[in-house]
């Protein structure tokens, strides 16, 4: 049989920037990345996409960002700001996707000019997707404004939109031309933003990193009262992470099936759904984390010393660690538990699940017991109260 | 300036298999292609979206392609096999984009299965660019049935689709899983579209392979007369550098602005436009490629015989060197080459254009002279007839 093998690499590099009051004249963050990127021969151009949660909380924000822009050489600011109300609902509606297309298309945005998202994580998934299929690839910036988006989505390479009450359906595989996060949006965040924003850096210190969990644990207080500083060093720390897992896993545009920074998922992604998205995402990761945390220490893979240790900081969070919705319900089989069959499905027949081995130590599994797993859901409702 | 630096390799590889009546039970080139992809824990699922086109020139097609893929271990295939009108028009619509998402949803098709297009290039730009975005990207084999779509679109990367009738507005780069070239489905191809996909082997051999391009001018009655096994010849070469291009180039997603495989396609995307795609992508270049070897031969970069070698085999291949829209019209510019302006500003402001230094070797330019250009038009109007 006859063939011609094509094989390339194609490189992928980008950095994450970490500053405060970005577009405040004197801060040069930005405007020295843009400028690195001009050209003698012609003039760039930059679209803004604002998120109008952080355009309503911060008044004046829109003029700001348009007069920091303007002054930038070599780029022309497109004279429409796009402002799209933020939250999870700006990516259940194609019509969303298709306005920011049609922008990109009146303005001349080509591939060499900008698109720069400024918001959550939602409207950062849908402007990176946006971009990714218009002109096949117009670059993008992003500027995450949540402790999610600026620990986790934010920093990563994937993008997406909800496609008929299917959460991320449409999406693609898109890294940023580069991030910038910047702490002082933080201060306006609704406190179980702020709050749900720190689960990601539990779970991912859980599976690769002691020393940042006792961190955390030291820091628990602090961070949920409100401390800046000590949030810029948990979202730099956990952005680090990611980024190493994402640039140094081997498997970036995930075409294998192994999820390590999963852990604690499974059951999060079905109760958003359960609870129609009622739970923010670090709530509903909290209460997997919890459950899969007391699973590990049911299976004898961590002591319960351990599994306390992790307990208490999500309690110091003031996060949620358990839901009624993990019960049987009038001997029906819990919904979040029922959902692990359509979860393998998912992955294509074989389970795969991420659960620990030691504070600092993930590990996969491809059978869970569900006797054991309910009584892993009646212990977290004990530890809750 | 505190930033964290991301950077990764992705892997990408596919083989561009050739075959001959491909769905006969007996060639096992496509099943054990597949074959050596399944997993014992769990069966990967086929959706195929077929070419109306193709369908209705080979009666029986639809039924002997599911009978062997109903036979491949370790797949299922999805009830539903889907025929969609074939040719540009195709890519025109949003709402057929949306009937194979949609489709890949019912029919459960995770990032572990496959969606086979088997058409022209209109139908495999479609279909690449619906599994690129469903589920972030799921596999796609392709199997092109036209002469362009085997020697040129159906090998490379890119997919995409028109957009408020700009050409290929949206799209992606996702390489396919496989491509399978069937000779068998050329017999029924339309003479036009048999003839115009001979143009990319023409093309690229003056780019890149004398020997090829002589290879052509003795070739070239029995190319245009239909014999198959010259025809197979021609579309492997091609495919081959085109691929080796694409592989080797340095810059398979094209983030820079080079594009020496444009030769001769500048002037041919405006002639397309303007006459609304009644001429055929291939005759288009043709028009093209006379075009710029003219130029290059005023411009004293390849001498008058060679420019004639390459007239004389457009010729001998039936297809136009000349089009009445690149005269001036009633002392308007021609809009042809008015369009090099537009081009200059689609490219952000640098014009760079491919021409000949010799037959087999391209060059890039970034100026062109009008008058000479009118000159070069011309010549090929006179040599035209
Ligand atoms: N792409 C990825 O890899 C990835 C990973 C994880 C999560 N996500 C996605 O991220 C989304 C969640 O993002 P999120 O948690 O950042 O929330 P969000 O984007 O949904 O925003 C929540 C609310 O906060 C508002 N807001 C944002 N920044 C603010 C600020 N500085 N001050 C005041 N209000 C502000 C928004 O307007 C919105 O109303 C989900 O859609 C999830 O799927 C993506
Ligand atoms: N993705 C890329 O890199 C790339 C590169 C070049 C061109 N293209 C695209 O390819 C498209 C043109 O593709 P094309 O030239 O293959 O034509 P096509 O797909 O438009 O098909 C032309 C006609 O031939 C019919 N047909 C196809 N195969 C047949 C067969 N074996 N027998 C009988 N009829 C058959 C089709 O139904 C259609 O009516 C354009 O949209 C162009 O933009 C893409
Ligand atoms: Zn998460
Ligand atoms: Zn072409």
């Amino acid at each position: 049989m006859e063939y011609i093998q094509q094989q390339f690499d194609v490189n992928f590099s980008f950095r994450v920037f970490f500053s405060r009051d970005l577009f405040d004249p004197a801060n040069t963050c930005l405007s020295a990345f843009l400028e690195s990127k001009a050209e003698a021969a012609f003039q760039k151009k930059l679209l803004v996409v604002l998120d109008g949660g952080v355009a309503a909380s911060h008044p004046g924000l829109a003029e700001k960002i348009s007069y920091y822009l303007m002054q930038v050489r070599g780029f022309r600011l497109a004279p429409e700001m796009i402002t799209l109300t933020g939250g999870e609902s700006v990516k259940n509606d194609l019509s969303q996707l298709f306005s920011l297309v049609d922008a990109i298309d009146q303005h001349g945005i080509d591939r060499h000019s900008y698109v720069i998202g400024i918001g959550g994580g939602s409207l950062l998934d849908l402007v990176g997707f946006a971009a990714a299929i218009s002109h096949r690839g117009v670059k993008h910036i992003r500027i995450p404004t949540t402790v999610l988006s600026q620990n986790d989505s934010g920093v990563g390479v994937k993008n997406g939109i909800n496609y008929k009450g299917k959460k991320n359906f449409l999406g693609s595989f898109a890294p940023p031309a580069a991030v910038f996060n910047d702490s002082t949006f933080l201060a306006t965040l609704d406190g179980r933003d702020w709050r749900s924003g720190m689960v990601e850096a539990v779970k991912v210190a859980l599976i690769r990193d002691a020393p940042f969990f006792e961190w955390m644990e030291k820091k628990a207080e602090a961070l949920t009262g409100g401390d800046m500083p000590a949030m810029e060093e948990l979202i730099y720390r956990c952005a680090a992470l990611h980024m190493a897992h994402i640039g140094g896993g081997g498997d970036p545009f995930e075409s294998g099936s192994a999820r390590p920074l999963d852990f604690g998922h499974w059951s999060a992604h079905k109760l958003e759904q359960l609870t129609d998205f009622s739970l923010r995402h670090g709530e509903a990761v909290s209460i997997g984390i919890a459950l899969d945390s007391v699973y590990s220490c049911l299976l004898g893979w961590i002591d319960e010393a351990a599994m306390l240790r992790i307990v208490n900081v999500l309690k110091a969070m003031q996060l949620p660690i358990w839901h009624p919705l993990l019960q049987k319900q009038d001997d029906e089989p819990s919904p979040v538990i029922a959902g692990l069959e359509e979860f393998r499905e998912h992955l294509g027949g074989q389970l795969t699940v991420s659960l620990l081995r030691a504070i600092g130590r993930g590990a996969e599994i491809h059978h869970i017991d569900l006797d054991m797993l309910y009584k892993a859901a009646d212990i977290c409702q004990k530890l809750q109260s």
